[in-house]
């Protein structure tokens, strides 16, 4: 890994790290509020924008089971069938962008709906998994690889997980043929030390195995843009962001925000402010993400978000002590 | 200086500084959006709110001149007349919590608005400047001491400030009788970094002088919160903070986020929850404050936000590519 050269100098920031990599999950992240019901119109858009953003790589949504999950209640990029992809991708594939899916542990058929690369419109498969899920994750990671397809691994939550338990995690990735290993802020609870501290842990454990380390934070006390800087300070080279923040309950680390702090030339900003007034603006008009008080509590908490995005979408959503005493309660 | 006593550990942040003082100036800094006129309700409503929540000063307003600015045409909050802030007060007054007014260098007429302190409601008079007006914000300190003030030192916009003049203007705050001396990111421009860089260069130039150094960012990059928590680690004890983070236009780091953060037990959140859902929810409908892209935009360009300000007052708020090519045009 070469020294960054990222800098502070008089006046701002100069240089740039040539090896950071951006990943947009606008459409998997924000799948997550609408049940993956995006139509193709936006998700075409989407690539697009990426593309001319100069974003490194797109993930559409998940690989789920259908065994599981229902299509006839699901959305298609919960999903992502090949003839889906193809669709809003068609001959417009651009060689510098590589298309990605998660694949939540336990909860894809990964045997029989990852099938060869060679056949496929996917690049990468980014398995996702929780510190009891490794075995599975790891499993996957394997057939992932085997199948042809570059390969990263989420363990979600790092913020409930011990210290004990992920350096154990950290060592069993290190032996995966994963080309990232991705450090996951799921609650918003993360302060900055923390995720210093972390991804120095996580570079520690990956050191001579050529891996890189990612980072994907959640809004929900306005730190997820912050706390990406803070990866990035710390080394991380992946990085995750969404079109206009949008993700599930706060939302994640907007896509415009880090491409005006990153200094590579290769990025753009112009497209992703041209995709957030046309497509985000009015769809914020219908469904709702970002930054609330109630997600505020919960990150201080260091807690799932679900009862947050309860109360937000309840008869009574900024009704905050309410919200504070019944988490106090529960906590 | 003792040790500071925040750290990580797992699960957590435990422990907390007991130096740490906050200062909330939601009247004072969201004045800014709607040229001081808010009613005796919200005032007095915000200060109860502080006094319960454990801040530790509150910021009125400005005690702006008379001879430029015409009490017809500002609210009174721009002038905090005794009266006004004796009303609001009243008999209320908590000896926990200095009452503070800004005073803003060469639109003050300090020689004859700041009476005597035995005279007066006000504990705490904070000089405000930009780089080139240091001699009179010097003389405006000596005025407030002589009078009996508790008096602090706010240099304005110094992601402008050249660090030659930098250092000059903190070694002439290291000579004055002020109190404490505030890092201020007026354009919302500064990363962790930056500001860690800062607070040390600030610390270092007042060493044994006994000031402490403070902190005001701006959420133009939604770092408003996260640069405050980098000042505190880098050293600074006193921080300010408004109510559901109102303010001049992305507005400032919000108090609830910065209070859930400190653990001194002294704080308590209930009470700023309870006035964000009952006095700032619906203001929020009728004047607009808080992070949106054209503010992302002059921040990213280091620049005053004004024109970020004006293009969300105007007809096409949300085309952001043209307020972009704009700006580029323009910088």
């Amino acid at each position: 890994m070469s020294e960054p050269v990222i800098n502070r100098a008089k006046g701002g920031w100069v240089g740039y790290r040539p090896e950071i990599r951006v990943l947009d999950c606008t459409v998997r992240d924000g799948g997550l509020i609408n049940d993956h019901l995006f139509d193709d119109e936006l998700v075409r858009r989407v690539y697009q924008t990426c593309v001319a953003a100069g974003v490194d790589y797109v993930e559409f949504g998940y690989k789920a089971s259908k065994k599981i999950f229902s299509p006839s209640k699901f959305g298609r990029w919960k999903f992502c069938n090949e003839d889906d992809l193809w669709r809003v991708i068609g001959e417009n594939k651009s060689p510098a962008v590589k298309i990605t899916v998660m694949a939540d542990a336990e909860r894809t058929d990964y045997h029989e709906d990852i099938i060869p690369r060679e056949k496929s419109v996917i690049d990468c498969v980014r398995v996702a998994c929780y510190i009891h899920q490794i075995p599975t994750a790891l499993d996957m990671v394997k057939d992932a690889c085997d199948k042809g397809y570059e390969t990263m691994i989420q363990l979600m939550a790092v913020s409930v997980v011990n210290e004990h338990d992920l350096h154990t995690a950290l060592e069993l990735f290190a032996k995966s043929r994963a080309s990232a290993v991705y450090c996951v802020d799921s609650f918003g609870a993360l302060y900055s030390e923390q995720v210093r501290d972390l991804v120095r842990m996580y570079l520690k454990a990956l050191e001579g195995t050529g891996k890189e380390v990612g980072f994907h934070g959640h809004n929900n006390q306005q730190l997820a843009f912050a706390n990406t800087i803070e990866a990035i300070v710390a080394g991380a080279n992946r990085l995750d962001a969404t079109i206009s923040g949008i993700g599930r309950g706060a939302g994640n680390c907007p896509l415009e925000l880090l491409i005006g702090f990153l200094h590579n030339p290769k990025f753009d900003l112009r497209p992703v402010l041209q995709c957030c007034q046309e497509v985000f603006v009015p769809l914020s008009k219908q469904i709702e993400w970002g930054y609330s008080i109630p997600y505020a509590i919960t990150g201080q908490l260091n807690l799932h978000p679900r009862e947050a995005i309860k109360w937000r979408a309840g008869p009574t959503p900024d009704n905050y002590v309410d919200f504070y005493d019944q988490m106090i309660e529960e906590d």
